[in-house]
C-alpha cells in the first residue's frame, strides 16, 4: 500500500486559512433595512431585539436610512385601552424606488414593476411564437414588455432604478452572461449589457430557477427556514438551493443543473445534446415527444407543444391509459431526481415550484411515495415536500427581487452619513 | 390558470429575516489561533494583515492565548544580512494537548494520536474479520486501538483531550448517533456516549467521508480553496462538500449520500435495500458481485472480498477482458455520479480521495473523459478533478482533526481573560 501520501500528510502541521470576514454576512445597515422590509412594520426596539444589537446603534442607522429616503415612520396600531401618543413603527418608503422584473421564456414573457416595499405596481405578459431566437429579438421583446408596463403604471422610464432578468439556461450572474440558453441562439451572450443599453437602465440577470428561489426566499418558505431546495419545472427542470438564508451559487455562479443530472446511462436524448438527463424524461418536451408517439399526434406548428400537453393532460384525466403511462413514467423519473436531491443536500424542505405544477399527475401522492422509497431512509428524517402553484407571475416577481436586492444593497451601503 | 397563489404573493411585502450573527463565522480569538496553526509560524503583524484586523487586537488576544498555554513565541528565521534582535514569530504549543483519531471500517480500523500542532505522535492498525458487527465489539476494538497507541507513545490516557471517530453510514454528528451503518448491527446507536464511557474521554463522531473531507480541508486542497467536493470510495461511496471553508452538513447533520443517489431506475440491488444506487455499481461489493459471476469465483469466507478484488484487479491488468469490462462499467457509472455532483454543486475542484483509489482502472483518463462528456458543458467551466491516494491513515487523521477542532474551539472560546 502506498503510504507516501499519508507520510507527506502526517508531516504537515497546518490547516486552512479562514477568511477574515465572511462575505455572506451583510452589513448591519442592510440587515436593519431587510428586517424592516420583512416585517412590513416594526418598532426600533423590536429591530434591535431581532438583530441582537443595541437600540442605540439601531437608532443611529435608522436616522440615516430615514434621511436617505429609504425608511419612514408610521403610526403603529395602538394596544386596545392604551392612552397617550400612538406608538411609532418603521416601514420601507415604497416610493423610494421602483424596479422591474422580467422572466423570459419559450412561450410567454412575463413582467412586473414593484415598489421599494415589494408591492406590485404593474404587470404584463407577452406571448411569443418561437422556441429559440436571436438575442436581438429577445432584447426587443423585453423592452416592449417594459414599455407596456410603464404605460400601464403611468410611469416614466427614469423612475425605474434597475431591471432584473430571469431566463432558462446557464447564466453567469456576476458577469451578466448567458453561457447557453434553450431559448436563445448563440453562446456567451452579454445579455445584461445588451439589455442595459437598450433599456437605458442597470440590468441584473440570473438563471430562472435562481430567481424563483429568490421569490421563495423573500416571500415564501424562506421567511421561516434557513435552508431549503427549490425544484422548478417548466420547459426544463431547474433547481435552486438556499443555505443559511442565502442563495447558493457554486464556484462559477451558474445554476444548479438538476435537469441535466443523469438518471439513465445512454438514456433518452436531451435538448442539451447528451443522453439520460432527468429533463429528457420529465420536461414538457419529453412529454410531448412521448405524446406524439403514443397518441399519434404530430407537432407541426410552433406553439403547438402547449396544445399537445393540454390534450395529453385532458386524456390522462379522462382515463386514456397511454396518456396516463406517460405521466406515470415521467413521475417516476422525477421522483428519482427529487430523491437524489434529498440524498445529497439533506434539505429540511423541498419546494416544487413554477407555473406548470398544474400537471398534477406528476405531483400525485404516488410520486411523493416513490420519492420516499428512493431516498436512503435508514433512521434518517425525510424532508417535507411542498408544492407551490404560484402562477406564472412568480418568476417575474423573483426577477424583480434580484433587482431590488441589488439596488437596496447599493443604497443601504452607499448612503452612510458619518 | 390559477393566479390565486400569485395574487397572494403580490400582496405580500415582506422578505426573509436575516440572522443577526452568521453562525459560520468563528470568533476572532479562534480565527487567530487557526491562522497561527495553518501557517506553522507567523508574526503578530502578519496575523493582523491576514485577518484584516488591527495589530493591537491581535496583540491582546495573542497574550491571552500564550497565557492559556495554546500559543508560544519562537525565533523566526532572520533575513540574511539583517542585524539586531531576531524577529519573533508565533506557533502553536504542540504539548498544549493531544487528540486521537480513529477510523472504523469493515476490514481494518486505523488510529492516530496527534498533538495540538497537528503532528503525529503514534499510529496503529487493527485488522478484523467481519463486516457487520455488534456495537459492543466495535467499542472494544476501538478501545484496544487506543490502548495500543498510548503504549506506543508512552502516554497516559489522561493526556488525551478528546477522541474523534469516523465510520461509514448515516451519522448524526451533533447528537453523536449512528442512525445506520453498513458495519454495524442495529439502528440509532448512541456511539459517542458508548465510546466515551468506555474510553473515559470526550468523543466526537462523524461520517467517514466527512472526516476525510476535514483532512482535505485542513491539510490538503482546502488550504487554497474555499469550495470543493470530496468523493470517497471504500466499501461504499461517500461525499463531503466544503463551502466557504466550512464542511456542509445539511439540515439534519447527516452525510451527503452520493452512494445512494439513483443512477438507474429499478437497477442493481444495493446493500441499503434499494435498487439502482451508484454504490450498487461502483463499490467494492458491487465489483465482487460481478467478479464472482464473471470470473466464476465464490465468496465463501469472511474477508475474502479483498482477495477477490485484488485478483480481479490483477486479471484486468493482465488483459482478462471479463475483468476489464467490470471495471469499465463501474467506471462509467462512477463518471455519471461525478458528473451529477458537478452539474449540481458546480465546485471548483473535485477530489477523489480514500485508500482504495489504487484501483486505477476506475480513475483512468477514460473515466475523466466520460465525466466531461456527461457534464452539461455549454459554455460552462468544468472543475479540475484531482486524485489523492493518501493511504489509509488519512481517514484517522481526519477523525483526529474532528476532535482537535472541537477541543481548540472550546479552549479558544472558553479562555477569555476579560
Amino acid at each position: 500500500m502506498d503510504e507516501s501520501g499519508a507520510s507527506a500528510l502526517l508531516q504537515a502541521g497546518c490547516g486552512p486559512i479562514l477568511p477574515a470576514h465572511d462575505s455572506t454576512v451583510p452589513p448591519l445597515r442592510q440587515q436593519i433595512f431587510e428586517c424592516v422590509r420583512s416585517h412590513g412594520q416594526i418598532s426600533r426596539i423590536d429591530v434591535a431585539k431581532h438583530l441582537s444589537v443595541s437600540p442605540a446603534s439601531v437608532t443611529t442607522i435608522v436616522s440615516d436610512l430615514i434621511a436617505g429616503g429609504l425608511l419612514k415612520e408610521v403610526e403603529a396600531p395602538r394596544d386596545p385601552g392604551s392612552r397617550g401618543r400612538p406608538p411609532v413603527a418603521l416601514a420601507v418608503r415604497p416610493e423610494a424606488g421602483y424596479v422591474v422584473g422580467i422572466k423570459l421564456s419559450d412561450l410567454v414573457h412575463t413582467g412586473v414593476i414593484i415598489d421599494f416595499a415589494g408591492r406590485p405596481v404593474a404587470e404584463a405578459r407577452l406571448h411569443r411564437p418561437s422556441l429559440r431566437t436571436e438575442v436581438d429579438l429577445l432584447v426587443e421583446e423585453a423592452d416592449e414588455l417594459l414599455t407596456r408596463m410603464l404605460a400601464e403604471a403611468g410611469m416614466d422610464r427614469s423612475a425605474i432604478s434597475a431591471v432584473g432578468l430571469g431566463l432558462p439556461g446557464i447564466v453567469d450572474h456576476f458577469r451578466g452572461l448567458i453561457l447557453w440558453s434553450p431559448i436563445l441562439r448563440g453562446l456567451e451572450i452579454p445579455i445584461a449589457r445588451m439589455m442595459s443599453e437598450r433599456m437605458g437602465l442597470p440590468v441584473q440577470v440570473d438563471n430562472d430557477a435562481n430567481v424563483l428561489t429568490l421569490a421563495e426566499l423573500w416571500y415564501g418558505a424562506g421567511r421561516r427556514l434557513p435552508d431549503f431546495a427549490v425544484v422548478t419545472q417548466e420547459y426544463g427542470v431547474g433547481m435552486g438551493l438556499v443555505m443559511n438564508h442565502r442563495l447558493y451559487r457554486g464556484a462559477n455562479s451558474v445554476g444548479m443543473e438538476l435537469g441535466h443530472t443523469k438518471v439513465q446511462l445512454d438514456g433518452a436524448l436531451c435538448r442539451c445534446g447528451q443522453r439520460g438527463c432527468l429533463e429528457a424524461y420529465v420536461s414538457d418536451y419529453a412529454l410531448v415527444r412521448e405524446a406524439s408517439v403514443a397518441l399519434d399526434l404530430h407537432r407541426t406548428e410552433s406553439g403547438s407543444a402547449q396544445v399537445i400537453l393540454e390534450s395529453l393532460y385532458d386524456q390522462a384525466k379522462a382515463g386514456n391509459e397511454a396518456a396516463r403511462t406517460i405521466f406515470r413514467r415521467a413521475g417516476r423519473f422525477l421522483a428519482a431526481g427529487l430523491a437524489n436531491v434529498i440524498n445529497l443536500f439533506d434539505p429540511s424542505l423541498v419546494i416544487l415550484s413554477g407555473a406548470r405544477m398544474r400537471y398534477d399527475y406528476l405531483y400525485a401522492e404516488d410520486v411523493l411515495k416513490e420519492v420516499r422509497e428512493l431516498t436512503l431512509n435508514k433512521g434518517r428524517k425525510l424532508p417535507r415536500v411542498e408544492i407551490n402553484a404560484w402562477g406564472d407571475l412568480v418568476w417575474a416577481r423573483g426577477a424583480a427581487t434580484l433587482a431590488l436586492s441589488a439596488v437596496t444593497d447599493a443604497r443601504t451601503s452607499a448612503e452612510v452619513v458619518e
